[in-house]
């Protein structure tokens, strides 16, 4: 848990339900310019008959006066309601002329009408925005307390090499030619580790080497309140990083996970520390990072971490095996003559693809006990990233 | 414009169509763990007859061999398939038995499949994710073009101030009692620029002081692509920022929009340079934003800039004036029965009120011509927030 001001709050998880220590508006104001009058004065106006008040230059309105006022301000003592310039006209240096009754309060944003002192503006384990602090520091609080966790990622493979290691086109294609590969899944992991607002530290790509995994494994888990492990985590005799783990003699380990993609996902604990196994393919480490990893975040932070929703219409079936959870990657667009929203599957053969992600913005949990979903079928999926109008066909 | 590393285009607008530079994958891989065969050795493997393969470790495969492979590895040459270790046995240290026939490319993620070279994969204007550059970097994008636009915002009024002044509560509730007004339209509007990716250069708090705004808009013109003042921009006589901006002589200018809220926006052009006015109140500014500012940015990137979209059924009536473009605040979220998307209009007073901002996750926009919506009427709304379900009531 940490304390900071609300500015640095910004992408972070709140470690406790949020409260306005003040009421916002802190006071009665003008929503309008014009004059703050009272308004038991005006009940007899009319354009015939136009209610005469003085101008006066005080912060008081006393019977019978007015004080000119702007959108915002304070409205005057005395004073409990505003009439709009265009409902008024001068009839001399200090004299106006009032047109239409305005009612108590009329033209007036009340105080705490926005929030009231004592009102629970955010709950726990949200993620704060800065459209948020707008709020958080109106209503006094200057300061809040966020969760400060920290999150390993550990990349392992032989054949993997990291982005920042190329530095031109041609480095990289010598590196593919090699049958290298670009570690797609630590920016994958990275962009939704940020999104449930978590620290993420990238240790680095290590090799297939039981010992050498099992060394940072242990490092990490001393420094971090969570480890992510990627690449092999199945039970092939290259998967090595579950070896490495099972050697550190975690408290409790399980692997494999009755998802698709995903299966080879895993956890174990170790002194006291959850260490999350997952595929070293994107699609695959997002499915197991979505599964179990949202839980362990959400154990460690004591609260819910939502993840936003769509709601649309399938436009074709897919169908899936018994006992398995599927995640099928999909493409939401607003149907132009419908208005509705169109959800697209997109046909997947691995889950190494990279565009289902970038392409997909809408992610589809088809449970264990359903059998799939059907063409027409209205779905409510995770929305990972923006949606647009249906290009027409 | 600006050339970056993928890396560092994050957030920021794409200054031209990208195009793949290799094809992804760069290279036949092997989707499962198994062997690498050629497919027309299995046609006539059964689990009564299976066929022999004599397993080689070499990098090639002739008739009646295989190669063991993890999956993601590049399929070796000769091969065309990969059999799954659940589909054999082993029948001796240097043979297997195949019980099942794998067709060409079975199990196999083809070169090109992802993207392919010359494919263009985002289109100029699209504002880089965590998740794009990925897909940027393993198509050859190491480095790409994206727009340096760079916003100066400066907001007026002798009553605001800045978070970043207060330390505590009781400061923020002494200056609450001299009718002072914390400067939240800042923090809003720099929530909406970062989302257009651009750069925000927040100037500071400005007093009503034409001649101080003069100068202050002058130098931002100079060294910014675009000036965004706030607050005094309506036609009060207290509405200095229109008189300062008039006085630098520009060479076109309006002031008054038909939008609401947000009338008070206008726009002029300093030696080539916008110069937009809005509202200082949160919510009219953002609608001065979305309705001019938006235009005037797609303006300078010469792309359009897509705000995501949502579609939902309306839970109430909302009436407008006649030839006046409405903005109206509401709360989406996803009705658990019905799996449709509730849209519900906030009640708001006045355009200063945050809770409708913050709580509002969707803006509905309701063009000049129509009279407003109905209830259960389907609406395209822009997405401002996350959507998650209903509260139950």
């Amino acid at each position: 848990m940490l304390r900071v001001r609300a500015l640095d709050a910004v992408g972070r998880i709140l470690a406790r339900d949020v409260t306005a220590l003040v009421d916002v508006p802190p006071f009665d104001r003008a929503v309008v310019d014009g004059y703050a009058v009272r308004s038991r004065d005006t009940v007899s106006a009319s354009p015939s008959s136009p209610v005469l008040l003085r101008l006066v230059k005080t912060r008081r309105v006393g019977p019978g006066e007015a004080v000119e006022v702007a959108t915002g301000d304070p409205l005057p003592e005395g004073a409990d309601a505003v009439v709009m310039y265009e409902h008024t006209s001068k009839a001399g240096p200090d004299i106006i002329e009032v047109f239409q009754p305005v009612p108590p309060f009329g033209n007036v944003s009340r105080r705490g009408e926005d929030v009231q002192r004592g009102q629970v503006i955010f709950r726990k384990g949200h993620i704060v925005t800065r459209l948020d602090v707008a709020l958080l520091a109106s209503s006094g609080n200057i300061e809040v307390e966020v969760y400060d966790i920290s999150v390993a990622l550990v990349c392992t493979g032989d054949e993997i090499f990291d982005i920042d290691k190329v530095s031109n086109l041609e480095e990289l294609e010598r590196l593919y030619l090699e049958g290298k590969v670009l570690n797609t899944t630590r920016l994958v992991l990275e962009h939704f580790l940020q999104q449930f607002g978590v620290k993420v530290h990238y240790v680095g790509a290590v090799p297939d080497d039981e010992q050498e995994i099992a060394t940072i494994v242990d490092k990490c888990v001393e420094k971090h309140d969570m480890v992510i492990v990627t690449g092999g985590t199945a039970l092939g005799k290259r998967d090595v990083t579950v070896r490495a783990v099972s050697k550190l003699k975690p408290k409790f380990m399980w692997t494999g996970l009755c998802i698709r993609p995903g299966r080879p996902s895993g956890i174990a604990i170790l002194r006291g520390k959850p260490v999350l196994l997952l595929s070293g393919f994107p699609a695959a480490a997002v499915a197991g990072l979505l599964s179990v990893g949202k839980l362990v975040l959400e154990h460690l932070i004591d609260a819910k971490l939502e993840l936003s929703l769509i709601s649309g219409i399938v436009t074709r079936r897919v169908a899936k095996p018994p006992h398995l959870r599927a995640f099928v990657r999909a493409y939401a667009c607003v149907d132009r003559n419908s208005g509705e929203i169109r959800i697209e599957p997109l046909a997947v053969t691995g889950s190494g693809l990279l565009t289902t992600l970038t392409r997909g913005n809408v992610l589809i949990e088809i449970p264990e006990l359903e059998e799939g979903i059907d063409e027409n079928m209205r779905v409510i999926a995770y929305l990972l990233g923006k949606v647009y109008y249906c290009q027409e066909q």
